[in-house]
């Protein structure tokens, strides 16, 4: 499907590719002060998190050196990573994304590029072997930082000292993934995935305002939908353009609401139309999902059909039901479809009376009837919900200590837009505050994908080895201070 | 000393950079026929030894790769090597040494160049880190090999099947360690040492003829004495021409021999008497080491003072004055010295006198009067000992178990040489045979740094792991089977 189009939908991609800032970066601290020697270890501190190509200017001092130096150089987004190890790591993440490389130095003295580009703040020098003839000097480190996001852009925020600290974390976090597309993580995995774009398109539009790379993003996911004409769930751009085999209920629908915003926020007609079909077949496929009887989305137990949150034992189908009722509601704002207008309504009707405990005023989910914060988020962003009503299952799940709880910055996002929503513009604040503002205090430089504030170690992947400290979904808290959406009369 | 003629030395070798000849060279077995996974391993066979650069040829079968291709590359000269590993050596000799690196491969297809040159017959990958989604596949690999020897100078050889095998190792040697000068060791050190050079620029004149390889290093080592005007142990070329800071008796003194050598291949009458005042200098600071009374090298335990041998034990009283009589015999040879010749003699009385037990026939060295092969064989060589007197000291160290042994081929090669020098050329081709066979039938491409035939993991660097198994003054077997020497009536 969308044969003839793709061809040139990627065209358009490729034309849309962004010009991309350097800057130079000097450490701030951690250069050593003596020559290194065999097991010396440096770290080097570059002042804030960065992305981009690491180059170490190295000579030595002693006997001419008669022997390689060889090093380690680990690159760390967070200073928790410096130590870590990967001796017994087994989760399912690969272990290739840590940032660790080793080499060998045959003359001195040499300026050393290393060969990719990385994302770090910290860098960890291990001398792993060297002569006992000379030592190491480490003349000088720097880094040429890459974004396509434009400093110039960005709008002075004034605001209590903490909401500050918390929308510049949030902007070093869009820029630092604002590369030759919307990355998710600079770290890992250096990817276009539509959950996380969704989110940065809508804080790039408050913030650096390039627009075109959004625009870009929007076409490279038209121009790689399957023969179904799916949108995948991410995508790669190298060594060419091509989907990943990963296809998620909830991530193709989010095409729809990430194209409407990105119309909202620019106007540009030609771009909408043109993709509006693209969008409206998001929903047509996910018709596969819904029992024409009881006009409820099927219960899954495939795990990833549809991503909602990082929480393992979340049940999805609530969820399910509640974004695709979002999502149709945005293509309804792009163009209105009476019939389509019936179904979002049947389905919504669906919810309430298949999936609503009266007496809990929770929504639940599942055969097993499971409650979670989730499905009252989005039973409320979905509209299932609505006054006092959204207002009583949010509060019911604060008082429901069984509740699966939310465990990514990406869900909390959408807690914290449901606050919003029913009015609760404090209380969004104050989740900002207790959210963001805990990643703030644990020492982020850029916000990170994954923040259990009862447990900063914890991770969906086995180790925290694997976690990226820098992720595009968490970058919303500009958004947030930024739109105007806290504001009481928002 | 030299000060005003050094630069002008260092040019003219500068102007005799060789030329150097690449190959393409592919595996002959070892390639996958499957797809890798992480913790998988291939070895990979290059059929012979090789110096230069790798290149690797990767795609990926599966779902496009998610995550980076971590691999760790081992290039190894000798297959025993392939299994070694670096845990818990404590050596003196830089680990660094070890041809072993890391490297992430972010997209793929790919085709990688390893940073370095590398020494080796043998590749070792090991996938430290792969997504699940995906299997490497390794489609090619090739080196680029680089040598400043021209094959099509070498003259067939035809002897017993065993000589052919121990020529064309020797050659092979020889060969990978004719670079942009005469390096030792092309995997360690990759310098330009004395020793070695000697003995290389000898096997050279009968097989590569680089005779302006020779002058080159010549000139690189007149070009870096010290202020005394003393030739250095070795010497670097990269980042600059520097001598190492390393002296050592024998090492010096041998530069006589080599530019008597280069001038008998050669007639180079020119660089020999620009390069004469040089050699006779060395003559003179070795004066520092003899006692005029008694006409002897002073005893010294500092290790390293006066090379000879591995043999950590070794006292190298003897043997220096060996040598030294050895070399001022040289310098004879291009310009004569009555009064060098009246103490040339002397110093051979006083060896015979004070260095010489008639009731064993042997010769002793130092204070305990220590007995060695080594002593033995320079005694020969120096013409200390003659006729059936030197024949009675090689025999005698033959029925004495206590005598310190030979340990490298560098030491054998003077072993065989005395043989030859008392006529006994049928032993010296079955010491050749013995010795340097029994590398070959240890699976040798390429003569080995050190051999023990009695233990052949012996390494006087604390672990085999850097030991270099190929290595310039293993190379002679070809010298002593072309050059003639070996013959009844030569």
């Amino acid at each position: 499907m969308f044969e003839d189009k793709k061809t040139e939908w990627l065209k358009k991609a490729e034309a849309l590719k962004p010009r991309l800032y350097t800057e130079t970066v000097k450490p701030v601290s951690g250069m050593p002060d003596e020559p290194l020697s065999e097991n010396d270890c440096a770290v080097i501190d570059f002042g804030n998190h960065c992305v981009g190509h690491l180059t170490l200017r190295l000579s030595s001092t002693g006997s001419h050196p008669d022997a390689p130096a060889w090093l380690s150089v680990k690159l760390c987004e967070n200073r928790k990573e410096l130590n870590e190890s990967l001796e017994g790591y087994h989760g399912w993440i690969s272990k290739s994304w840590v940032q660790t490389e080793q080499m060998h130095i045959d003359v001195l003295p040499a300026e050393v590029t290393l060969p990719r580009r990385y994302a770090f703040r910290y860098v960890r020098i291990d001398v792993l072997g060297l002569s006992s003839k000379y030592r190491l000097v480490l003349e000088d480190a720097s880094v040429e930082s890459v974004t396509s996001a434009d400093d110039r852009r960005i709008d002075p925020f004034r605001g209590e000292e903490l909401d500050e600290k918390i929308d510049q974390t949030a902007l070093r976090t869009l820029r630092s993934c604002m590369q030759d597309f919307f990355e998710d993580g600079p770290k890992r995995d250096r990817r276009l995935w539509m959950g996380d774009l969704r989110l940065q398109a809508l804080t790039n539009y408050v913030t650096y305002k390039n627009f075109d790379l959004v625009k870009r993003c929007l076409y490279l996911f038209a121009g790689t939908v399957n023969e179904e004409g799916r949108i995948a769930a991410c995508l790669f751009t190298e060594p060419r353009v091509e989907a990943d085999d990963t296809y998620m209920f909830d991530y193709s629908l989010f095409f729809i609401p990430a194209l409407l915003d990105y119309y909202t926020a620019t106007g540009d007609e030609a771009t909408k139309n043109e993709l509006l079909p693209v969008a409206l077949r998001q929903l047509a496929l996910a018709e596969e999902q819904f029992d024409p009887e009881t006009q409820l989305v099927k219960d899954s137990d495939r795990l990833g059909w549809c991503f909602v949150d990082w929480a393992l034992p979340l049940n999805k189908q609530f969820c399910a039901q509640a974004i695709w009722i979002y999502c149709a509601k945005a293509a309804q704002k792009m163009i209105y479809d009476p019939q389509l207008e019936q179904t979002i309504s049947a389905r919504i009707q669906a919810a309430k009376k298949c999936l609503y405990d009266e007496e809990s005023r929770l929504f639940v989910s599942g055969a097993s009837r499971q409650i979670s914060w989730a499905s009252q988020v989005w039973a409320v962003l979905a509209g299932i919900a609505e006054g006092e009503e959204a207002a009583a299952c949010l509060d019911a799940a604060a008082l429901c200590p069984d509740a699966i709880g939310m465990v990514t910055p990406y869900m909390m996002h959408h807690y914290a837009e449901a606050l919003c929503l029913i009015g609760r513009k404090k209380q969004a604040l104050a989740v900002i505050r207790d959210y963001w503002g805990a990643m703030v205090k644990n020492g982020a430089d850029t916000f990170w994908e994954l923040f259990n504030p009862a447990n900063p170690d914890e991770s969906p992947y086995g180790s925290a080895v694997v976690n990226s400290y820098c992720h595009a979904w968490s970058c919303t808290p500009a958004w947030f201070l930024r739109s105007g959406i806290l504001e009481e009369n928002a």
